[in-house]
């Protein structure tokens, strides 16, 4: 196990009804004057602003509202944002919503009290000093954004997606009702369950030795949420599908299942080519690019490959060609996400392979030497070989 | 899943060398005159106490020290702890070793800025409203108090041992170097382990249904637990096994595996009895009290017990006595308990059975109709039966 330092001061309020706590818990942080930050009208049809409002009102707190936050949050309304924030003195921010709701108030947050442009700290030319405080009342379980330290933004012009990582990125708290999630259609929850697994998967598959309690609580949560994905996309209205995947949610990204180790996060800057190009949902993104990153590298350490396929998805362990029971495990991951309704190719993304290598390239490097990827580091050349896997 | 609110606010700082950081860890939680709390003179021999303070010193921060705390800690060290912080004007408390050590720092800190007598916590006359602020450099995998929202403390007058549970009793930071544990005598370690499966058990063994997610991720920690604690036992000074019981005893107690769930804790409160009259390792009475209850409510859910022995502890499901799977579980977790050379019997304590009737009688009640345990309420009658079998 590697030292680390790991601390989630998030405060948890979860259940049914869980949203009416909102004014309270701003209160709670010292917010007297919120910004209300949410994605599209379906959260002021469903009656979820009105109920946080009033939550808040009851607790004498003032508000201002914006929303049109979405999917892959860009920043043309983050500076809108930021602009309508300091003219109206806000204090605390709230986003309602999912990940892109939290992460567009995370970008407001830190560009609210900086005098620089706020996508500085997206291109890496400065970092967050000075950031104002968010709650998150979430209406979907996804991105882990209500408790994560990471923020990714969108730059529509150049159609460049990056993200931060801060502490400053947690949010104070996180109201988590999963009945909220039940009006989702199947092809969001599914992306949602997509994610998540993604999340822990990019820390699961690590070449740290000696690891073993999180490997299991790891798998044990990987388990949990392809049951509950398979429930929840038949039958969005089970409450309890969808708390589990709501709680997975959390945990999968905000480091519970991933302390003490080397992470790898190269599915991830390959899906944000994608998502930043195309505007595809993420978890769709991540659902072709996972299992075609996993069968370009699993020779490399095929026994954690069938570690993950014997304990996860239950395979047979084959003691004499392990690498058959690693590629198992891998088709039994694809054959998941098929039966959650998620694409497994470039094509049902629409993605041209023509643009493979423009999309290879623009790939964020991420490591001193310009690859990209902390456990298998990748070229270009590797990122355009994956990406050839996922146009099957 | 139940409704829940979940907050672990402490800062983990974990792996080797993590003492040199306590100074640091202080001066960012605003401390600056500290009282060091501990235990034996090990701490100082080992030079543990001493780095601590060079470590204080380089951050220009002032100390007083009280060492002393014994296992089960008692209240008359507390009361001289309050005197000590009060005369020094001491404004933070920093544990360095167990559940003991941390344990006696939690309640100076909540008896320091107390008009009253700090015990009125434990015997329910009051609550904790202004406490210091208290950290831990945690020298043994054991108890959890590193960060949970616990503290028991032994009255010593009238052997009576009691537990205050309040979110001032959340560690500001863990300092956790799993070198530290290393010089601990095998016995130590079996009984920090049992603690350890312990807490999880008494979160685990619950009626609440749907709650999936959280017993997976708890099942593998028992996993993990248990291949560790055979190993450390035999090999006390390797590092990876100290390292995942280390990590675990956090996990197992700070609610991460307990959350949105009924619990029981029963069990811990039958042998609060045995510590507190016979001074007893914690995990050793723990040891001894636990087989006994699983054998004695095993039959009122015999799928959960099912459950417990195939996750944890691998035993094949017979579908068709699913009882006699459930049985199988537990004398695998007997049969762990003597591999690592922990009691099962109430002989082994040195415990007379002509005492049973006293200790199931002072057991203390948690449920309003004078019962004890949250899942499978007790009454001293019941107790009787479980002490009965542990007296074996």
């Amino acid at each position: 196990m590697q030292n680390f330092t790991h601390c989630v001061p998030t405060r948890f309020v979860f259940g049914r009804g869980a949203e009416n706590q909102a004014g309270q818990q701003v209160r709670d942080f010292g917010g007297t004057r919120v910004l209300i930050h949410y994605g599209g009208g379906s959260a002021v049809r469903s009656g979820l602003i009105g109920r946080v409002q009033k939550s808040l009102e009851d607790a004498g707190i003032e508000y201002v509202t914006l929303g049109g936050a979405q999917p892959n949050p860009r920043d043309t309304l983050v500076y809108r944002g930021i602009e309508l924030a300091r003219k109206e003195n806000v204090d605390f921010v709230l986003a309602v919503g999912g990940g892109s709701s939290i992460d567009s108030s995370k970008a407001i947050a830190h560009g609210v009290r900086y005098d620089g442009d706020f996508w500085d700290f997206f291109c890496g030319r400065a970092k967050p000093q000075n950031s104002l405080p968010v709650g998150a009342v979430l209406t979907m379980a996804a991105a882990g954004s209500e408790s994560s330290n990471s923020c990714v933004i969108t730059q529509e012009a150049t159609k460049t997606k990056r993200g931060v990582r801060t502490e400053l990125n947690r949010c104070r708290f996180a109201i988590m009702n999963p009945e909220l999630a039940m009006t989702l259609p199947p092809y969001q929850i599914a992306s949602g369950a997509t994610d998540i697994l993604a999340h822990i998967m990019e820390r699961y598959f690590t070449d740290t030795p000696d690891v073993d309690i999180i490997d299991r609580m790891a798998e044990g949560a990987m388990a949990a949420v392809i049951r509950a994905a398979r429930v929840a996309v038949k039958h969005p209205d089970d409450y309890e599908a969808q708390a589990q995947l709501m709680w997975a949610s959390t945990v999968a990204h905000n480091d519970t299942l991933g302390v003490g180790r080397k992470q790898d996060w190269g599915s991830h800057q390959i899906e944000h080519e994608l998502s930043a190009v195309y505007d595809v949902a993420h978890g769709a993104g991540l659902a072709v690019v996972f299992p075609a990153w996993m069968r370009y590298h699993y020779q490399k350490n095929v026994m954690r490959f069938a570690q993950f396929a014997v304990r996860v998805y239950g395979c047979g362990m084959n003691f004499e060609h392990p690498e058959e029971t690693a590629l198992a495990g891998i088709e039994a991951h694809e054959a998941f996400l098929r039966e959650i309704g998620m694409p497994l190719t470039l094509g049902e993304l629409g993605i041209e392979n023509a643009d493979i290598p423009a999309l290879a390239a623009h790939t964020k490097k991420t490591n001193p030497d310009g690859t990209t990827g902390g456990v298998f580091p990748m070229t270009p050349a590797d990122i355009e070989s994956i990406l050839r896997i996922a146009d099957r």
